[in-house]
């Protein structure tokens, strides 16, 4: 390609409204523009790293045994009420009406066409497994889209799902997806991690995400220094092993007029963040027999929203009761509450239920009490892990510490179980002659999102730095003034027919461009080979080759140069 | 691919709701389920044509020095805004609101949002031409959809648009599209033909479409059997070169109260088709000092509505007067209108204004008049080509005469102008300073259209006859009851590695059935290359081959038969 024929659009200035690193390249290196919120064009050098993450993808879930199929892109509300989603799902998904005013949706899963499908094709046992992706173009109306393809609206994911007679048969293929995962990964370049994880609104049992790991990462993932163990906060449990202490104080109510939060007793009081109980209030699940639950986490903890969910006296999802309901049911406002004498169920999280001495709001505006134990104070609650892990905390695998860094997810697997295929009946008749539901895994890749998180991992201050798996081009040729010098000319057109010849991607700067010009722009775009042509080496037959990791410099004679290209590619 | 672990999904019952063969078969054969009206599922076999065809396409236009980019399904109604069309689009137009109630609309194409794209990217006419392109999916909300992917909701589209400084240069891109359009139809082995198109409501000047020659295309091409033009309906010229005759006949009025049209005229009273004239009151344009248009066409002719409104005084889109306003002006009731006397301007078709001694109506409910002759019953007329030339009309390029077949439209290019670019203020600085809007071309392919009119043009009474171009695999092999026989499976496990290896894409039918219905299903998918392994003939280490086409049996070595296979699609 000739960079005279192609649209380059590279920028020298950073974008104003870009947060993170690879939504900023993205748009300098000419990858990718914004159309409105959330809705990219993807330019030709954009396109090209897109399909090369496509191709791994493609390749890798075809060999782990995934037949390729394509469902459309709008698609039938039927579908969905029978699964139930169409009720459940949120705001994200975009709903419209054809001309004739039926009810249709903008597919941001597939769950529902596909089970359809297999319902329909599929009716014996023997047909099974089954496991069906596709690469397609994905729609969720998020609230708030940001860092460029990172969080879109329009989007491409490959998702695929599988179909089987038993869990046994399914833990099978989830197996071999997560291995396929790890693959494409590695393929890709990416430093990647495997972190078990919620299985969310898509619901089933088992679930494993893939975190590309970089500071821009919008997950928590919670990793053990002494072992594999990794999991992402929401999931990783907090684990408890100390004892109770002694109580050493009495407990005595002291004026708080001025303390609503951790940070001001400790500001104001001295007191550690850890001597200290938040008391949250939720609302109550529709079964409880009490409409307002206290949640207790210590005063240097973070509440897990997902596990209070998983209380069974809670709400799903988790609804935080407001100022006036708490006022009404406890006579104090946040800033002043506490477990002492609290009229409704209190849940501990278990590091508050081992606290001895510690300090609470007395349940009235301005007061707290300090030296509260359980058990003489007040009754000793239930308890439950309510907590995210922090670093430092020992790892649940029972080996090492847990660190936590941020990750971009970038891959889900599911083990669904029956939850689509039991709404929408689709069975088959099993070994006995006995209709039987299917059980269903589903494992889903976010494929421009891959794109950013490379990026978040490969790069520095003058620009992209791709692996040689999702280069837009392999190699860049940079003819030094070719317009002036009918010999650089010359050579240049010489190696990019031979290069091209040899099946090599090469983009040619053939613009009447200085050369700083064109070598900025190429170490920005982040091509990984480039070959510079000079008149200086011409009268030795050299011309320069230099990698964009190291830049470290190169003559390459003119007649070896293919053969030194196809050599580093190998590598 | 194992056929045991893939979705082949054939059926022998024809589908009941399947108008024409392409789409019965493309069911049959497993490629396509519906989802909702004019929403399909591609399965496995009709994804892997659909891909061959964007690979071909994808090809061809980067061959043609177009760039490939990805523009997203979900506009902003903004853009459209700019053009004029979020108005003047009708029904076929989706429109949807986002979560923030802001308006959006799902492309049917992307003039639009390339023009918006080219307009902030491109500044200098030194960055021109451009020709971009993309393959991507399209909405287009059917009235009636039908024909399978022939006419279809949502397809796949392959939309390219092309930016110039001058008419000059988009003239000499379109005449590259138009050389790799016919590349692109004849790499695909399809019988087409470039047809001069009306440029509808996409707009511009000079168009052609390609149309695939198949008796269920939905639209009419005019070939000459003398050169080389070739004319949508709609947009050939019906020449007359005749001069009138003389008059020999009296003007009389007769009864006709059971004679409404020129059949009934025929039937009752003897008169030919072609000596009698249709009388059609179309609505005045508002321009026009008139409130109805009368329009003449011969009795055997008839109205081409394209043509009649280019008429100055006639409103477009074309619009016919109720009985009622045509009772109110005239008097008279539709089926028994003529010219003679008519209170409105009257434009008659050339072949009309030729005519002497004629039969019309005599605008007086249940009267005609016969023996009706220009300048002596009535003023000359205004005439205009106003009909649709017929089989055997001479053919307006001056040679040979003029032949009609069924096309399928799967190709449209246009020389846009500056149609987009005005409206959207798409400029460049030209070579004095000055900004100068640009002008563009646009070239459309109907990609997932494509699949279904190749069925209809290679296909017998036992199914598709793919060409090697399209066919989903190349080869099957079909071993006879492998099941029973380990030698025929060491064999056909043995030809499966050895042909994958070399490249070529094979389905292996190892399912436990009986031959004949392996035979069946391969040759309804219509994998052109078929591999019989039997026990019979490995005594002497030969197996056999036969094509699709022919079905003509051939006894090849086993060690020979890579060899056999790479030379037959050499071929």
């Amino acid at each position: 390609m000739r960079t005279t024929q192609y649209l380059l659009s590279t920028t020298k200035e950073k974008p104003a409204d870009a947060e993170v690193i690879s939504h900023q390249l993205m748009l300098r290196a000419g990858m990718i523009r914004k159309v409105a919120a959330g809705l990219y064009n993807w330019l030709p050098s954009g396109l090209r790293v897109l399909r090369k993450v496509e191709q791994v993808v493609r390749e890798e879930m075809s060999r782990a045994g995934a037949v390729e199929i394509l469902m459309p892109v709008v698609q039938p509300s039927d579908l969905w009420e029978e699964s139930g989603r169409w009720e459940d799902y949120g705001p994200e998904l975009c709903r419209l009406r054809d001309r004739h005013n039926r009810q249709f949706l903008l597919g941001p899963t597939h769950e529902e066409v596909v089970t359809a499908l297999v319902r329909n094709e599929v009716a014996s046992y023997k047909q099974l497994p089954l496991n069906l992706f596709q690469i397609q173009t994905k729609f969720r109306d998020e609230i708030r889209p940001r860092f460029g393809v990172m969080r879109g609206r329009e989007f491409t994911m490959k998702d695929a799902y599988s179909f089987h007679l038993t869990d046994e048969c399914l833990a099978q293929t989830y197996q071999v997806m997560f291995d396929a995962y790890c693959r494409i990964f590695e393929r890709l370049g990416l430093n990647y991690r495997p972190v078990i994880a919620d299985t969310g609104s898509i619901g089933g049992s088992t679930s494993h995400e893939f975190h590309v790991l970089a500071d821009s990462g919008e997950d928590d993932i919670a990793f053990s220094d002494g072992s594999d163990y990794a999991a992402n906060v929401e999931m990783a449990e907090a684990i408890c092993t100390e004892q109770r202490a002694e109580a050493t104080e009495a407990m005595s109510e002291f004026d708080t007029p001025d303390a609503k939060t951790i940070a001001d007793l400790t500001e104001q009081f001295g007191i550690p963040a850890a001597q200290g109980i938040k008391t949250l209030i939720v609302k109550a699940s529709d079964d409880s027999d009490h409409e307002l639950i206290a949640l207790l986490v210590r005063g240097d903890h973070e509440l897990n929203e997902i596990k209070a969910e998983k209380l069974a006296d809670v709400a799903a999802p988790l609804q935080f009761a407001s100022d006036e309901e708490i006022k009404a049911a406890v006579g104090a406002l946040p800033g002043s509450l506490g477990p002492v004498k609290l009229p409704m169920p209190i849940v501990a999280d278990s590091a508050v239920a081992i606290m001895a001495d510690f300090v609470a709001g007395a349940n009235v505006d301005g007061k707290h009490y300090k030296g509260i134990n359980w058990e003489r104070d007040l009754p000793a609650p239930q308890v439950a892990d309510l907590r995210n892990v922090q670093a430092g905390d020992p790892s649940p695998c029972g080996n090492g510490k847990l660190d936590i860094k941020r990750g971009i997810e970038v891959g889900h697997i599911f083990q669904l179980g029956d939850k689509y295929s039991k709404a929408m009946n689709a069975g088959v008749l099993g070994e006995t002659g006995k209709h039987q539901t299917m059980t269903m895994g589903c494992y889903g890749i976010g494929v421009s999102r891959i794109v950013a998180a490379a990026i978040e991992q490969n790069h520095d201050d003058r620009g992209i730095i791709w692996p040689d798996a999702l280069a837009p081009f392999q190699v860049v040729l940079i003819p030094m003034n070719m317009h002036k010098s009918h010999r650089v000319k010359e050579v240049a057109e010489k190696l990019y027919a031979e290069l091209t010849a040899a099946g090599i991607e090469v983009l040619f700067d053939d613009r009447k461009e200085r050369p700083g010009v064109m070598f900025k722009d190429m170490e920005l775009i982040g091509i990984p080979h480039t070959i510079v042509i000079g008149e200086r080496g011409l009268d030795q037959q050299v011309v320069e080759y230099k990698h964009r990791r190291d830049g470290e410099k190169h003559e390459i004679a003119i007649d070896q140069m293919v053969a030194h290209v196809q050599a580093q590619l190998a590598d």
